[in-house]
């Protein structure tokens, strides 16, 4: 009766094909972008100070609540530690429709670039 | 000797002639500008539809926390109230020192404007 109680073989539908969620910290997404969540803005604008360095554009986005911190960082990185090196090329809003029930919740992407030396 | 208790003129400065602060819910800003601070978002929205159908472009402007809340808004206006007939036409960020003793604080602008209808 209780067939599901402690199958012997794997689940026949493991976790992973469940239809994916946009989860976008996983390794789809791509290393030059930058999700601002809840830590602290300088560990953000550290990672993306070094990408930065790395490739030369970066992406910063954030949902919700986070869309400030994700100003601030775009702000600390071009402005502070690459004063006159970097700026922001451009600022995009959208909104996304997260959660069940669902909610729309408000999304931003910053890219900042690096500007080549002279 | 106690000159300045009780003039029976008006004072020779007034208020009004004392460097002015930038305080931008002061009339020197355009009436088609929404400074989104503390109040329900929805408040906001109402005041920028409304401003909107006038004037068919508005500016909403927020600093430090409340850039989440300004993003909220220009999503609310654009996708739900005006869904087709409003777009957002630009995204600005930037930087303001304020206060004593100074702290950078971020911020936002955002121009909506409607579409005209066909």
């Amino acid at each position: 009766m209780a067939e599901e109680t402690q199958p012997k073989e794997k689940p026949a539908m493991p976790r992973e094909e469940r239809p994916a969620m946009p989860r976008e910290e996983r390794p789809a997404m791509p290393r030059d972008v930058i999700l601002v969540g809840k830590k602290p803005i300088m560990s953000y604008a550290m990672a993306a100070l070094m990408q930065l360095t790395e490739s030369g554009e970066i992406t910063i986005k954030a949902r919700g609540r986070a869309i400030s911190a994700a100003v601030d960082v775009a702000e600390v990185v071009s402005k502070r530690f690459l004063s006159g090196n970097a700026a922001v090329k451009s600022v995009a809003i959208g909104t996304e429709v997260l959660g069940e029930p669902p909610r729309n919740v408000s999304t931003i992407e910053i890219k900042v670039s690096s500007k080549p030396k002279k």
